[in-house]
């Protein structure tokens, strides 16, 4: 792995555009140097480490001033790339931006690429990959379980784990290769039903590590909930009934309106999905709208929930469940919840058949979209369906969210089956701690005890610029 | 002036988005308190200011992590408030940085208002008041120009001529207030000759600042300048061609492009903003034409500047001078440049023709633009045209930009005027006096040493939250 950590760095650190404050970050060995080339009123070199400066910035060569600014200085080891790191506190315009970072880069520090700060903590130990990996997670996150369960990995959590599963395989892989080294004199030092019983542990470990990555990958990537019913149930007054309620909270905060978010809702810290479709006709009038029908069926068949909404006025209960029989007909593990609308304009009696469908083994949900009843009982039915079909759990269990280490998992898995079948068949250990080599390559390869330079750039670049 | 400055304030100072970096920042009695009641690792009343504190964020009911950040610690009067400030730098992203704002506000804490922190800032006498709505110019500046100059009036130089010319005044006002004090016994303290000096000079320096207004209009909202000619002349491609010399420039920096600067380039520092029009054609061939052609004509009337652009091979000399007349017939004041293209592809008798109108008092640039050639000569006319108009001058010198400010120089202007007349006309010490009073009070309100509550309100609300 080689690695050229001898050059000074810099870039943007805070989002572009106009605002009080941005930040450039600079880290290397002339961190300092290239700051105190610029700055002005106070020397640096004396400065200790973790201290803040107020000065000014020019360019050395015109003395023109670029900014009045404020220091803050890291000294190696104690910073977030373990190296020298000064990030500069000045005024949030992109003009000055760019002649501030015109100015280092004219002094020798270098145009950071995108997650080249996070690399360096990683080369520098200070964050292993796992963590380095969960600080672009922490970035992405907008849910409250996304957020906590990329903390869990940045603070370490998931690389504790891994590294208890391999403490306990690697003793086994030593005794193994000593055994080797013993070759001519066929001994065994390592108890061969101990080995089998720890594969069976490490293994059921590893798959519920698996199993967490279709939570993390709902979590990291929200659920998605195909809203589907005939014409004029109510479709779209629903989505913006349960839009509503969350934009009320957001509202105070600028900067929060983004225009994804027209569909999507986070429940109780789970981001929802929803995918609004066009009416479900019996018999559709002509081609386009059979085309309408065709395509909502498609993303039915992508989601992961559907939430089959009808007005209780016009339909019958044989009506709804004929609806979602047909509509979840293909696919039998697709959870249903059925949902009546337009409560407040139904029948005593139209109600009572819809309560009595309730309890045959069919969840139903009485609401208003427009006068905003029943929604908070709605939004409790959507998690408990997310939670029966296994997609939620606490946020403080380890929860792969990472395709990269569901892969690695899965290898990993692949190759200790492997050693577990030759144990049960007495094959021979030069084999046996080949395999278990390569299972612990897999296990390392995700916190990055095991890396190589393709896989740490196709990392990094994934991270924004400055980070 | 009544202001509550015992109140915590907080708001995300970084732009929002995702980011490496997003700086919430608290200012107020509280804010260390406020930040201690969720900061962990370490205790930071005890910390010196101008300190840089690693920690983990808690919500402290839920003992729930928000993020792991650094704290950095200003003790009042250090700090850009003069209060005490203490910014957290956490990931920068929205979601975070709303759990923590939410939290914080539950501590005590209330939303800053937009440019409240540089409100407070003013009112605890860190800044002026054309020192701090420099700031906002500062965040807003995209040219060089524009940013000298916001940064010139942000460090006091503005501010300090104004004082110059009000301590000579209050001077003599203080003289007339003494006779008024002795009104019975018709003293004159003040010397009537040497006031009618004084008032002529602090006028002349007035009618000077008054000037740069224009000038400093131009800096801060760019030069219009429209683009006229035949169709077929190559508008476009020379559009393209003069943003492209710019856009090399800044596309090695990310965040830079945005959708206007379609059409604005910066030339020395100074930015043009270049309007495309229809291309104009002797004889309208319908009514539609007939319609752009007469849009041309009103844009051409907002402009600061006509660019005539022309084929080479196409047009003849005179034809050329025709079309500049008959365009700048309402406007005699326009500066024009009538630029010749596709110099590639003209013989040299029509070169030769254009160079020996180009002496008869007419500016003739000679480009190819899509071979990029002359644009850099094209480049110096246009700033040459510009500086001819008296539209460009150093950035060193005072310029007023601020409408606010040229109203206030307008009005104390007017009131120096009255002084100066009652002088001459003999007029009495009191109405002397009163003129004078007023005219200090005109320009006291540049600087904010006379302001109220709602030219305050007026001034922050136009300031970005979190300045």
């Amino acid at each position: 792995m080689v690695q050229t950590l001898s050059d000074t760095i810099v870039a943007l650190s805070t989002p572009p555009g106009a605002g009080a404050l941005a930040v450039v970050r600079l880290s290397g060995p002339d961190a300092v140097g290239i700051t105190q080339a610029l700055f002005s009123k106070k020397n640096l070199a004396g400065q200790p480490g973790h201290t803040l400066h107020y000065g000014t910035l020019r360019e050395p060569a015109s003395g023109e001033i670029l900014d009045e600014v404020v220091v803050a200085l890291y000294r190696a080891p104690r910073s977030y790339t373990r190296e020298d790191v000064v990030e500069i506190s000045g005024h949030g315009s992109d003009f000055i931006v760019r002649q501030i970072l015109a100015a280092f880069l004219r002094q020798g520090a270098r145009l950071a690429e995108a997650g080249e700060f996070t690399k360096r903590a990683f080369l520098n130990g200070a964050l292993d990959l796992a963590q380095a990996e969960a600080v672009a997670d922490l970035i992405a996150a907008d849910s409250a379980l996304s957020h906590q369960v990329a903390l869990n990995q940045l603070r370490g959590g998931f690389s504790d784990e891994l590294r208890g599963l391999r403490a306990q395989l690697v003793q086994f892989a030593a005794l193994l290769e000593l055994e080797l080294d013993f070759g001519e004199e066929d001994v065994e030092f390592a108890d061969r039903s101990g080995l089998a019983r720890l594969l069976a542990e490490v293994q059921g470990v590893v798959r519920g590590l698996l199993r967490s990555f279709e939570l993390g990958n709902v979590i990291k990537n929200g659920i998605t909930t195909v809203i589907a019913g005939r014409p004029n149930a109510g479709k779209s007054t629903l989505l913006n009934a349960l839009l509503r309620e969350e934009r009320a909270i957001v509202s105070a905060i600028p900067g929060t309106t983004r225009d994804f978010i027209e569909d999507e809702v986070s429940i109780d810290g789970l981001r929802f999905r929803f995918v609004d479709t066009a009416g479900l006709r019996d018999n559709p009038a002509d081609e386009v709208e059979a085309i309408g029908v065709r395509r909502t069926r498609e993303r039915i068949g992508q989601a992961a929930l559907l939430l089959y909404l009808f007005d209780l006025t016009e339909l019958t209960p044989s009506e709804v469940q004929a609806d979602i029989a047909e509509l979840t007909a293909a696919l039998p593990k697709l959870p249903a919840l059925a949902v009546g609308n337009k409560r407040d304009l139904a029948s005593p009696a139209q109600l009572a058949a819809f309560q009595a469908l309730a309890g045959e083994n069919q969840t139903v949900e009485i609401i208003s979209a427009g006068q905003r009843q029943g929604l908070e009982e709605l939004q409790a039915a959507l998690l408990a369906q997310v939670r029966g079909a296994g997609l939620a759990g606490a946020g403080s269990a380890t929860i792969v969210t990472n395709v990269r280490h569901a892969r690695a998992l899965e290898e990993a898995l692949g190759y200790l089956a492997a050693v577990e079948q030759g144990l049960a068949q007495g094959r021979g250990t030069e084999l046996l701690a080949a395999d278990l080599r390569h299972a612990l390559a897999a296990l390392g390869s995700i916190t990055g005890e095991i890396s190589t330079d393709d896989l740490l750039t196709s990392i990094f670049t994934q991270f924004c610029i400055g980070k």
